[in-house]
């Protein structure tokens, strides 16, 4: 069901980001108030939750496809130095310090941060079509449900917009192949399926032999900004809702403890329990955050405290089972996780590990956070029983990248997930706000206020595609 | 305090292996008793513990050296296969299995396993004095307080043994050299400077310009043998009472957790919380370990699943992170670990994430036993809150041989251990029996009772030596 690597993240169907105190409807139907909302939007966005040059531009590449008035927006005042910091960032010069989303565009190309070499490297890898997007998508280029869903949906646009003068045939043959090659790039990822599908239905609503090839690139470029938009704004929701649930500001730093890695390398724009973590730092409010190394794939260490370090966030890197010492020592103030899946009564899977923290935080009485957007609550399944564990391979554990730790042929047990029971969780944080236990109406109140708020609105990228 | 690598394993001050059900006396004063307390000891060593070749050959090497009769005990009838079981282990053959201890003798030789070399192979390196011990420990060739002891006792004998022809003063200079080039190759161990100095103090008995060479040797031999014996018949003891202690049998095999390494390797002959696991697997009945990878060092990976291995043990490694999600399915019978410390009221210090541990076990109702050998009680420290924690090198948690994994900058908290407050513990195994909580008056009436057996024994080496 999930990104088979970067699986503890959440696969929010992606949403617009709102001010800290009180998330605010972004999109509107048409006319002059469509043109307010877009306009307080994107200045939040600029100047209020987005502070960094490398994200900013980030945000302006993928934006200004659309609209020239968000970019301009965005990129004005600061615009010009964003660019510029972005540049010599890439030649060497000191780097903005910012969080990073996993991809930006400039020009025809979308260049990727390559996860595979992080935290050694930071090295871009550009893609010009849906078949390179698979590739890096099966490659391990890009994970995290979210970030494949959105760099699927842009690398399929991009392919379209390379095929505006060809035949509708030969338009068609590429675009399905493109779309089937997208989709089995990474079987498991719920969000890449729902992202491709997306923008084929676009195509499809057409005519999928129409001769106006301007008009079908065009319809998907505006699906593929609307889902990175969309996402951005659910993400950026649920960060404010989360922010404003941190316990209360004392004379220290506040002490947050996060596990596996749920920041915008896996997310685009925000991340959850990380997005949260991003708000606060944005915000400057004096945090430092305990990252768990999550082994065995140990998110934590290569992503998370890469994400951390370029943002210059203050944190302190521990093995997982440092966690416990710390809490018995007083040490963490509050907990924030992400989900994989959080089922009807509240029990949420998440990295394995999960579990035991929210079973520490409940013995020393420390807040406990499940960070996820209404898309990874699933209704149908009623409590954490049902939930299947997937277990990985071998390999993960016996060995890291090639160096042996334990006999070869040792048996192994590698759980993807746990199950934390509802009754450990202080509260589950959603783009529609904070739920607190028990959550049975709270988390169906939170899916139907969701769809609500998405039958109700339309993406300025797509209203505008339409005006 | 402790060997600082491997420091989970207790420090034992090393003491007879028993038959399973009742501990026995081995030990006697003189006369016909002491010959009939030792012959029984060694047929119980022969015949009911000590099961496998390879490790029959380890402990005749070092009881041959002080009696003879004992090696003929151990070797026959089964002596003329180990000996050719080791050796075909060594050619390449198929290696009989079976604990190993960590060091073996064959004349003037010492061998330990190579543990730098662990798992990936079993390599053999020679010593021949202290000096080449004192390198062996330094290095990380042999690790494990309790070992450590042992091995640097035989060291210094070896080097009287080599200046038996000295003159006095140049025999004194050489072994005063010895011995402080001993006890600083790992400062941190306890049972290092403790059995250089019981060494030492016999030399000095002697009288340190003796010219007699041959008693000098004698004694020290003596004393380093007297060593091993007692170690392991104090961690014999303990397994054998933690025997008793484990859950009745049901219909499928008891399901142990553990952490860390406490084996053979780390401790001589048996360890402690592994060396229930070996008295258990000797006794034939049905068990499956569940070994912790023990990060950040990954001594359970490394070290505890080879050990395992070796034994032919059913076990599978599992990151830390997974302990939790298999009690909560139900999967774990009981949890043994070793202990660094024991305080007073029974708070136990040991290798970091046994607190988690307990704290899981706690929850689900699953014992929890801490075993130690009561050299590790401390009774001077009233409860946990006294026993400092030392913080280790960073660099164990950003890379694993070689291999970085974090960003090279990452600020890192690596607390070696943590503390289990002794309302989590079910039970603390030593070599005078399981006590129970509230632990104060049982812990005092063991090391008591330690401390009386001790003083009422003599070991039969030394008693031979004297006779």
């Amino acid at each position: 069901m999930a990104d088979p690597i970067d699986d503890s993240t959440d696969q929010g169907a992606p949403v617009a980001p709102a001010a800290l105190a009180e998330p605010t409807d972004l999109t509107g139907s048409s006319g002059p108030e469509v043109d307010l909302g877009r306009r307080r939007f994107f200045r939040q966005f600029a100047g209020e939750i987005i502070q960094t040059a490398a994200t900013m531009a980030g945000a302006a590449q993928a934006l200004q496809r659309a609209s020239a008035e968000a970019a301009g927006a965005i990129l004005d005042p600061d615009g010009g130095s964003a660019l510029a910091g972005l540049q010599a960032e890439f030649a060497g010069e000191p780097a903005p310090r910012g969080f990073r989303t996993p991809f930006r565009e400039d020009g025809d190309v979308l260049y990727l941060i390559d996860q595979r070499h992080l935290p050694d490297a930071l090295v871009e890898y550009d893609c010009r079509s849906a078949g390179e997007v698979a590739f890096a998508i099966r490659e391990m280029i890009v994970r995290g449900a979210p970030a494949i869903g959105q760099v699927a949906a842009i690398g399929l646009a991009m392919t379209a917009a390379k095929f505006v003068d060809s035949r509708p045939y030969a338009r068609r043959a590429t675009l399905l192949g493109a779309a089937n090659a997208l989709r089995v790039s990474r079987p498991t990822a719920v969000n890449l399926a729902w992202a491709v599908d997306r923008l084929m239905a676009r195509y499809m609503a057409l005519g999928d032999l129409s001769e106006d090839g301007l008009a079908i690139a065009t319809a998907m470029r505006e699906e593929a900004d609307a889902i990175v938009f969309e996402a951005t704004t659910d993400h950026s929701r649920l960060a404010a809702f989360g922010y404003e649930a941190l316990p209360p500001q004392t004379d220290v730093p506040l002490r947050i403890l996060t596990h596996c890695n749920t920041g915008p390398l896996a997310c685009g724009m925000f991340g959850t329990a990380l997005g949260v973590v991003q708000i606060a730092h944005n915000a400057e409010r004096p945090i430092h955050v305990w990252v768990d190394e999550t082994r065995p794939y140990l998110q934590g260490a290569r992503l998370t405290a890469w994400e951390l370090a370029q943002a210059g966030v203050p944190h302190t890197l521990i093995p997982d089972v440092a966690a416990g010492h710390l809490m018995s020592r007083g040490e963490v103030d509050v907990v924030l996780v992400g989900a994989d899946r959080v089922v009807a009564n509240g029990d949420t899977a998440n990295k394995v590990g999960t579990y035991t923290l929210a079973v520490l935080a409940a013995r020393h009485g420390v807040p406990f956070y499940v960070c996820a957007p209404t898309s990874s609550v699933d209704l149908a399944t009623p409590d954490g029983a049902g939930i299947p564990i997937e277990e990985r391979k071998a390999e993960e554990v016996l060995s890291f990248r090639g160096v042996r730790i334990a006999p070869p042929d040792t048996q192994v047990r590698n759980p993807s997930f746990d199950v934390t029971p509802a009754e450990l969780i202080t509260g589950i944080v959603t783009e529609e706000g904070v739920i607190r236990g028990p959550f049975e109406h709270g988390l169906a109140d939170a899916v139907a206020s969701a769809k609500a708020r998405r039958a109700a609105s339309v993406s300025p990228f797509v209203a505008q595609g339409t005006d």
